[in-house]
């Protein structure tokens, strides 16, 4: 027997609900609802779901449909309630990018500054990596923590970072899934309710989202990214959760360093404000000053967002501070250290990355015009370093060292990137694929800013 | 291991055609080849053939695109070979109404004037009846007959209606019932390949098709049709399908029966010019004038598309003589015979079909200026006549007689329909929706042509 008040709440899913869709009339919240409890309970057949899901793909969704959408998910499964822990809760967010290690720097950053920051991060999968498969690569770190236990680590320690708990959002997995198999991925209403649901099941009270834009990135446009931003600012909105986007630059890969263990290598030296005795990696030539800058700028509106600060340059001086006093490396320590890693451990086993090295090298003078950084990324994963479907098993040591970045100038014979944990057989491969993605003109281009625009 | 022949002909079916498909790029026939195989074989999960057919709806299809669509399903099973029969095989098919029983006057007509008639037919779903339960009502009759069954009825009577045999199409069936069920059925290459695969793969050489128009029809106006005609005219052509488009009125239901064991009655009728004896169904009123006359046109074009006569005109006489003289009689009844079905054990049983009947009566004096014919069909199936989905029964005495037709001046408490077959529960049902569905006004309105117009 059906609960009276939920059947006249719910709608059944019919493929009337589809044809409403496909031909452009706004569903009500009901049939909304209906929808994603057919998702999460398994009633809908996957053909229905994903007739849908074309058809939301051509007709969009209103902005009150999106809401439903985003409201119904995030209570599809478990809500994890952070009311009693103190402190404002916030949290950032990527939409996805090579070498973006932001969120493992950003999150014991902010907590040194006094936030809470509760981060369900994602796996790597096609061309980006994710921040799971990161910190999986430090020995021992438990990503999947209960509600009882995340509680525990962000009333320690301020922050924590796990992966999607099966327990959260499970009409998100399914659709997320089902996306990606039936080219429904690009379509505004679907990621905004995507990623939205998830961070408010997850407890958090404001979020900063750092929308990637340019030849790396999902969002390859800025016009596009706006869009996007735009309803996922409005959805955030009515549903109560603080909100912030920040559109940063994915023309090239972040930082020093692309590459699971390479890039948590990264973050401790920017967290420690101090390159890692090791063998030679070139290091005059390793620059995480991008890196660097875009953690400070996305912490400052996580500060600010958060009302930890009044302004955003306040926020950015606060962070700079915890940075530069070890407050923020300590945090980080204390993080990795309640969810089980050890880091010694990691830095005897992956401290020397440079073993089984190939280095790309430029054929002529001149200054890089253009890395094809979806390219990079993907070459990447096609060595091991990431995932061409979920299932795949990620190599830690597998990276790329990027000694030259857009408008670095180069002689001929100067190495471009360090192949790291790769085979020689893959060379060939290597070489090919980086000569046809980085480009070296005889003038030097201007470099695309790393922060294009904030939109409030 | 894979034909390698094959496997250069036919791609695998990946996400990647989706998104081409949805992105309004055109597919080769090799991709096409590969989906339809992939359809037949079960190896695309459902929800990605759902996918691509909502993307096939809102993107459509180039005519390339749908002539390698038509031709693979027509060979995704058995394709009947009827090259060793005497004489020219063209078929008729109709897009589906109320009260269409033309098929079972045609076929034994036709095959009178001297064609061969390889008829292979539907069933009724949703507001529309089917040529099999109608003729299923005819005790005995088989309708699943093997190909040299199939071949030895024709060989011996020179025409024979079945079902959609198993073998015939499997890419069909599977698609057929998917769009049912995902809201995709209105789709003009999708509708012209389900159609015409059929049709080629049951060996015809040639085919009528009768576009219905109307509120009772698929296609609710001629524009629609035409452009439905235009794409099917080119698809049959390319693939050496002789083709001819009659669009007929669907604005009321053809004839004066509906339901399926009165239009078995009332095409012995018109086979046999009389009337036969039985309880008085006040037969002063019912005309079978616009069924007879549709069921000339379509003979005519049948047979001056098969080459039996020079001119339509001609192909008219020559059905009028075969009608007159008997002949289609004889031929209906050897048919029925060959495929088993008991006339006499028909006629004893539904031969006096006014039992449990239910008179609708005008409320106001005037002339008949609209019958919502989608609207009566779906009472009748509600009533259980027809089926709602594939799995239903359908009861072969239920049916409604129509009196008045549009345009027929009535009388207050004058009887517009008789309802048949129906329990004293339903009346109620029955007045409330014949009340809705048919619309009395003062002046007489101008009433639709039969036919509106030919394309050859």
């Amino acid at each position: 027997m059906k609960n009276k008040t939920e059947s006249s709440l719910t709608l059944e899913f019919t493929p009337d609900v589809i044809r409403k869709k496909r031909d452009g009339e706004e569903l009500s919240p009901a049939e909304i609802r209906g929808f994603v409890k057919g998702v999460s309970e398994g009633s809908i057949p996957d053909y229905q779901i994903s007739a849908f899901l074309m058809a939301t793909f051509f007709k969009g969704m209103t902005l009150d449909e999106t809401v439903a959408l985003t409201d119904a998910m995030s209570r599809s499964g478990k809500r994890f309630d952070l009311d009693g822990l103190k402190g404002t809760k916030v949290d950032k967010h990527s939409t996805g990018g090579i070498g973006d290690k932001v969120s493992i720097i950003l999150a014991p950053l902010a907590a040194a500054c006094g936030l809470t920051v509760p981060m369900m991060a994602g796996r790597g999968l096609g061309h980006t990596g994710g921040t799971i498969d990161k910190l999986e690569s430090i020995p021992g770190y438990n990503t999947v923590l209960s509600e009882q236990a995340f509680q525990k680590v962000l009333s320690q320690v301020g922050c924590a970072i796990i992966g999607q708990s099966a327990e959260i959002c499970p009409a998100d997995r399914k659709l997320y899934a089902m996306r990606d198999v039936t080219s429904t991925v690009e379509c505004i209403p679907l990621i905004t309710a995507s990623i939205l649901s998830k961070k408010i099941a997850e407890g958090t009270q404001g979020l900063v989202l750092d929308l990637k834009v340019g030849n790396g990135a999902f969002m390859k446009t800025l016009p596009q990214a706006r869009k996007l931003a735009k309803t996922m600012s409005q959805v955030a909105k009515k549903l109560g959760l603080k909100f912030r986007v920040v559109f940063t630059c994915m023309d090239q890969p972040l930082g020093y360093g692309a590459g699971n263990a390479l890039e948590i290598l990264e973050c401790i030296e920017v967290l420690r404000n101090q390159v890692i005795p090791g063998k030679d990696r070139g290091k005059k030539n390793l620059v995480s000053t991008d890196l660097k800058e875009l953690t400070l700028q996305l912490a400052a509106h996580m500060l600010e967002l958060g009302g930890i600060t009044k302004t955003v340059s306040e926020g950015r001086k606060l962070a700079i501070a915890r940075l530069q006093d070890g407050s923020a490396w300590e945090k980080f320590k204390e993080m990795v250290s309640a969810q089980g890693g050890n880091l010694d451990e990691f830095l005897s086993t992956h401290g020397q990355l440079f073993k089984d090295t190939y280095e790309f090298k430029a054929e002529k003078r001149g200054y890089i015009s253009s890395m094809d950084t979806q390219q990079i990324g993907l070459t990447l994963t096609q060595l091991g370093a990431g995932r061409l479907k979920l299932s795949d098993t990620v190599d830690p040591k597998i990276g790329f060292v990027f000694h030259k970045k857009l408008g670095s100038k180069v002689q001929p014979g100067e190495v471009i990137l360090t192949a790291v944990g790769t085979s020689v057989q893959t060379r060939a491969q290597i070489d090919a694929s980086m000569r046809e993605s980085i480009q070296i003109s005889s003038n030097r281009k201007s470099v695309p800013k790393l922060i294009f625009e904030v939109m409030k």
